[in-house]
């Protein structure tokens, strides 16, 4: 028979055993956070209708789409689950009760241009809170502390949240007579970072003609030290200025009340997640020891959400957490703690007896207390059984043969130690409880020293 | 703006937030319950080069097959996990462990027919043990107390596994001289049940020529009570149906050790899963109450995974459950467990002050100990706020006004009985704590009487 050459296409993350129950865990403490503040899981399907999914306008997402036709109908693959969401919101208006808090963790598409640490398939991690008409700016100072209890759960701790508010920049560039330039004067302060202030000055005045005075103010406000202060200075000039400075200043006042220490947020007013859709308080989340990676967890306030589907206005927030490529790097930077436990079972039974039914009972008798248990029953050396167990780095082995049985007693080997003793099958449980009780015992992130 | 109207595509099914709590449960113990017998989780991507999905030819399945291309790459959707798990252990092979016992529970794609509980995606929940050159019988014995703990942990008990063995099977035909007829005899005799033994026997005698002395053996071993009985009088005509039989009986054997009741499983020598593939035991699994929904956890043994990728036999047993069309028609026949907590949280927090601070702490601290605790606070009317709680099934409202917070106390109501108390935080978490064990009891799902 020929035989076609098997491959996993470039840009999809296929993973090892190992690592697949790393990011399973992952996965696992973001459901169980989310749930901590009242999200409800969704799921909704990888394919919409084209004429759905692209009401809106993919914009630059448009090309990387996943398209097709099955039968006469225009398909596409989801490309983010924040269209869907809009969908879901709307079809689905009468049903719901707001605000709508929900989660979703799933895959989606984009054709990008293949490359190390870029996927075409990829997990989304979402949150938003869609009100119905309205909703409270506290739902804006809530999310930091989602962000914040998000990663320190993972196990990291060396990251930073960085807000702003898009009325603030409205406001600031319309008091400034920017208002027409916005786009450039934002891509321009976005490099203030790299290039440093007087680039920047002399690449707004030259390259963009803005005026000198303009310039001086804009950049001696996003050179202070506290913006929140610097922001004072131009109250009272502009309406959506005011509101904005009011919201950031809400938002800031309440975060240490939602638990998120002053070490892990600033108020950075060169952040902007683009030129549409956000209206108020957006985010970024940034690793201190790997800048390069960019944001991590962003999002923000849109006044909104399905504008292209329902005229009911649906304001909310949210934040997505490009998970795959989070794993990707964490992998890639020895930030994966595997020490914790990753093997498919907490003990492997070695039946030593051709009758084979002590064996099963023993197993049988441990799943009902709930250790998961495996029956080796292979025809291998002894030599390869152990082998079996230490590869997996499933931690003990039980050996059940006639002398056991008939004493009523099991040998327990400890393959860490290589500690061997036979006891009461009581005593062996206790055992492997304990062990796995401190192999679960961590973190699925560790930061390197 | 013109607007789109939001829809979702026929045959995909999209959950309300209370079906979505419910569906996710059983994923859930699925895979809590496959874990407890050493199954490691597997993901693989949902699309894959076409000639590599379709190296062993789809068959029927072709033609429902999602196919497109994105640039100049052929790609298809999988349409279920047993081809990318070939793939995946012809991939990797070096680098795994076997026998290899992965459980992969995940969305294929299937272009059927729209109809009334039919999917086009879908979830399907699969377990697979794969050897590297052998795997030995006790794997197969096993199968049917995964499928028994899966089924009972979901909370359905009035199911049957159906058993049976492909070599006893075509070691029979062999016997009987029908070899070249097991296609259509195993078709006719699938008919049993509906039609009953004449008029199976007129048709294989009738319809496809089959000799009146054959029809009549092989009724009387399918009409006999105890089938293993049966076969025991064929015993040394054939090799395979000796092995058959011999495995049949072993599988049987020890299903008691591995904790099978004897009213959960017959052997029924009508059951086949199809011509090719399957190689030994083969199960099907049934709802006594509703035989009409077909079989809910089905596979089997099979010889070789990947002989389509590698020249290394694979053998391997697997079964799958097609958990969407499953919770549809739990969904449909009213078996969801509704007392089970739906609720996005636990307990909803109404700040009565305009200093919200308070309020979030007391909202900060109920998630460091474990509660799912919202934040309420939307400009609303006191009862539109507490409808919100009533109609997301939220059990607790924590008031917290000048009063409580002077005080240090908080007031706490208890929807479901209307009760209202003001207490210490401490004393509220405990009573919250323990209402909402006490509605974590009980199974996702509760057949009726």
């Amino acid at each position: 028979m020929e035989k076609q050459k098997p491959r996993t296409l470039s840009g999809f993350m296929e993973l090892s055993p190992v690592r697949q129950v790393q990011f399973d865990r992952m996965v696992a403490l973001l459901r169980e956070t989310y749930s901590l503040y009242g999200f409800t899981p969704l799921d909704t399907p990888l394919i919409e209708a084209s004429e759905v999914l692209l009401a809106k306008g993919g914009g630059e997402t448009e090309k990387q789409i996943y398209r097709f036709t099955k039968g006469d109908t225009d398909l596409s693959l989801r490309f983010d689950l924040t269209v869907p969401l809009a969908k879901y919101a709307a079809l689905y208006h009468d049903q719901l009760t707001f605000p709508f808090r929900r989660f979703q963790i799933g895959k989606v598409y984009r054709g990008e241009r293949a490359q190390r640490g870029r996927f075409r398939e990829f997990y989304q991690a979402d949150i938003d809170i869609i009100g119905d008409g309205a909703l409270d700016i506290i739902n804006e100072a809530e999310i930091p502390s989602i962000i914040y209890k998000v990663f320190t759960a993972l196990g990291l701790n060396r990251f930073k949240i960085r807000l702003n508010n898009r009325k603030v920049l409205g406001g600031l560039f319309a008091i400034l007579g920017l208002t027409e330039q916005a786009g450039d004067v934002m891509r321009t302060i976005d490099k203030l970072e790299k290039i440093g202030g007087e680039k920047v000055a002399s690449l707004l005045t030259e390259e963009y003609g803005i005026a000198p005075d303009a310039v001086k103010k804009l950049l001696s406000i996003l050179a202070c030290n506290d913006p929140m202060v610097a922001l004072q200075g131009f109250k009272g000039e502009n309406e959506l200025f005011d509101t904005g400075v009011e919201e950031l200043g809400t938002v800031v006042k309440y975060l240490s009340a939602f638990g998120v220490p002053e070490s892990h947020f600033m108020v950075d007013l060169t952040i902007a997640r683009g030129l549409d859709y956000y209206t108020g308080t957006v985010y970024e989340t940034v690793l201190l020891d790997h800048p390069n990676v960019g944001s991590i967890c962003s999002g923000g306030r849109y006044d909104n959400l399905a504008g292209y589907y329902t005229d009911r206005p649906l304001p909310g927030v949210g934040i997505s957490i490009g998970l795959t490529r989070l794993f990707f790097v964490l992998e890639d930077q020895g930030y994966l703690n595997d020490d914790l436990l990753t093997a498919p079972a907490d003990v492997l039974i070695l039946p030593m007896t051709e009758e084979l039914a002590p064996a099963i009972s023993l197993a049988t008798r441990l799943r009902a207390q709930g250790i998961r248990a495996q029956l080796y029953c292979e025809q291998k050396k002894f030599k390869q059984k152990i082998a079996y167990a230490d590869k997996l780095g499933i931690p003990f082995v039980l050996f059940l043969g006639e002398d056991e049985i008939s004493q009523g007693l099991v040998t327990v080997k400890h393959l860490a130690t290589g500690g061997q003793t036979s006891c009461p099958e009581a005593e062996a449980v206790e055992q492997i409880r304990t062990v796995c009780a401190q192999r679960a015992q961590g973190t699925p992130i560790r930061e390197k020293e």
